[in-house]
């Protein structure tokens, strides 16, 4: 580790407060939904900083913005980065802090003269909360948007199609986006925790070994409507008491038996028309998360197993349409190990930790050694403009990415 | 008991098949809200044969619609009657074979030229259904209207008046069409069951012990928004597992201390906005109903204790706003055994039951001897095109109520 070398959180801050002001809401938030007049604004302040740092800069056909510290005898590209798009209304910290972590990375390794075997790269990756499709730019640059990802984008089609005008990108761009592994050497990333369990724990760094898989569901029982004054409680078909149990017994699985796992309802809704009539459907949307490939699988079917077990018991039909599914990854163990040593070196406190939210290194480690660190969020809101960290955690967050970064660097061959 | 009495159940057919066709809705049911074109007009049908027949016809300022076969030595009238108004595309059955049953009661007194202590009024009770205010016709008879049940009407104040209007009637009227009690012999109803309960028991008549209280209560829960991928399961204010758990657990509470009484949750709903994030707000609508007065105490207060114990343990706030409620009723214990002398004595088989839905018996019995039978729903549905009985058992009920109406009537002294 080298041991001398410390990021200027003067500068950092600088660049942060600067970028915060890019589609403020005024009371501390931001809105830059992917492609809106804010975000392109954002962007092009990233290259203009980036230039002025005397960094090269580039934009791929997915609209990933780079600066680049070049390395003499570099033939791989080390990736440092987050992204500048934010969800609506939402905080200034999330993936913002990450960009501009990434790169002060570049400057400190540019001020003290560094030479390492890899290039660095700061990169602001397209679209990762999802205004458009989520995680675009990463699953372009990682070779694994298909075209159907496009077809039945989350903004809808149209939405999407004016958007990339907007920007002046197409679908034809993103789908050749591709960056051959052979010329990466990694991907790293620091992120706010948006969770409480940091701050809980009176720890500096989370080191992310993996982001969950996340699956969803929209579940709709069918029962009968009925006088709910004359028909016995026992000659019910009451789908909205199925759906209420089906929640309750969902939370009680996945507490008394996936401890690592979350499952959330976010959506109920039953409406028979007056409070004397039985309600004869009811819709529910779901979605789960788990850490571990087996333990998403088994509870995935688990799941599915209580619905219709309440759909049984209270004689009722259930259907289930399942929704968008992501796999549960593992972040690559030596990535992992080098955010160790470099908050080791610092002596920063630190621990092992899941993602429970979705990342870009999700879509990057598949093609290329990845990993993150978090750095606490004491109030745990995110996606919201009360969202907060202190500037020693970014501090030190981006000091763990310096060291570390340097770390991947050099055991790169 | 008058061992040869019977209903002409051909001539009753006759009857209700004409007023079937009233307002049909094409598919067995008819559409006849309160005052609307249909209902009006069968309002007018029920006067005209009531006039064919030999009676005397009224309308109170209620505009209630009466047929009376006057008694020479009577002082006072024994009221026997139902409704021809029905919800929004209801069944044909409801309300309109209890009509038809008291006219034809009527018709078979004046045929055996019985002489009574008492005259005989069919009538045609206004909106017992409730499009307008529910049970008002009988309300108001009964002198327990109150000038503040016209002024927040179900069906909204404005509507109120339009409707009124229509049918020539004032509020002034409705809050002056109380009958002196003094003049009243009893109130007799004949209605379907509504319910699976004789059909399954094999009984050809149900004696109703009383009608139950309704209650009904619109719940909130309060919780937190926040990320459900990244808030751990025990540090969330998740409102609807709370309202989930309170669904569960008051059917739980029913069905296992309260098995005389039902609950039902017409309503739910609850959107965060999105699958990951966790439902800050959760709406219930709920209805409860116990035919027993210190249960339907006890229950209320053990619902809303269930409710409280749902918020605490899920960390949230409850509000319970309570909508109407109407206490249970007894019948009259000498017209219930009046009931049962007369199907005894035409060897049909029967059961005491109370009945879950309300009926106009609930306000007349304030006021006078009230009792009600119900005949048999096989499919047990109502409020529907498809509510059906079979017509022997419609003849049998008509058969029981006239025994019955002479009894009362001879009874009254």
């Amino acid at each position: 580790m080298q041991e001398g070398l410390f990021i200027d959180g003067d500068r950092m801050k600088a660049d942060f407060d600067a970028l915060s002001r890019i589609g403020s809401t005024g009371d501390g938030g931001v809105h830059r939904p992917t492609f809106s007049d804010a975000h392109l604004q954002a962007r092009r302040w990233f290259l203009e900083v980036a230039a002025q740092s005397g960094f090269e800069t580039r934009v791929d056909p997915a609209g990933n913005h780079s600066a680049v510290l070049t390395m003499p005898a570099a033939t791989r590209t080390l990736l440092i980065g987050s992204h500048l798009d934010s969800v609506p209304k939402g905080g200034r910290f999330d993936g913002a802090l990450g960009v501009v972590a990434a790169l002060e990375v570049l400057r400190s390794v540019q001020d003290a003269q560094l030479e390492l075997p890899v290039s660095l790269e700061a990169i602001d990756l397209t679209d990762e909360e999802g205004t458009l499709v989520g995680r675009l730019g990463s699953a372009a640059l990682a070779g694994t948007l298909r075209p159907q990802d496009l077809e039945n984008p989350r903004c809808g089609r149209e939405n999407l199609k004016t958007a990339l005008q907007r920007a002046g990108l197409s679908e034809a761009g993103l789908l050749s986006a591709r960056r051959d592994p052979a010329q990466l050497a990694g991907y790293l990333e620091m992120h706010i925790e948006q969770g409480p369990r940091l701050a809980r724990n009176g720890k500096d760094i989370g080191i992310v070994t993996g982001i969950v898989g996340i699956a969803s569901y929209q579940v709709m029982f069918h029962g009968e409507a009925n006088h709910a004054g004359t028909t016995p409680m026992q000659a019910r078909c009451d789908a909205g008491l199925g759906a209420s149990s089906f929640v309750v017994a969902a939370h009680q699985l996945v507490r008394n038996r996936y401890p690592d796992s979350v499952v959330n309802f976010g959506r109920a809704e039953f409406d028979s028309g007056a409070y004397n009539i039985i309600p004869a459907h009811a819709l529910l949307h779901f979605q789960f998360r788990s850490p571990d490939e087996s333990n998403f699988v088994r509870l995935d079917a688990e799941l599915r197993a209580e619905a219709e077990k309440a759909a049984r018991q209270f004689g009722l039909r259930v259907e289930l349409h399942p929704g968008p599914k992501w796999n549960p990854v593992k972040m690559t163990p030596e990535v992992q190990a080098a955010f160790e040593q470099a908050a080791d070196s610092l002596d920063l406190s630190h621990e092992r930790m899941h993602s429970g939210g979705g990342h870009d290194a999700d879509k990057l480690v598949r093609v290329t050694r990845a990993g993150m660190i978090f750095i606490p969020s004491p109030n745990s809101v995110s996606h919201d403009p009360r969202e907060y960290s202190e500037w020693k955690d970014c501090e030190n967050g981006a000091n763990v990415l310096l060291r570390a970064a340097v770390e991947v660097a050099n055991s790169s061959h």
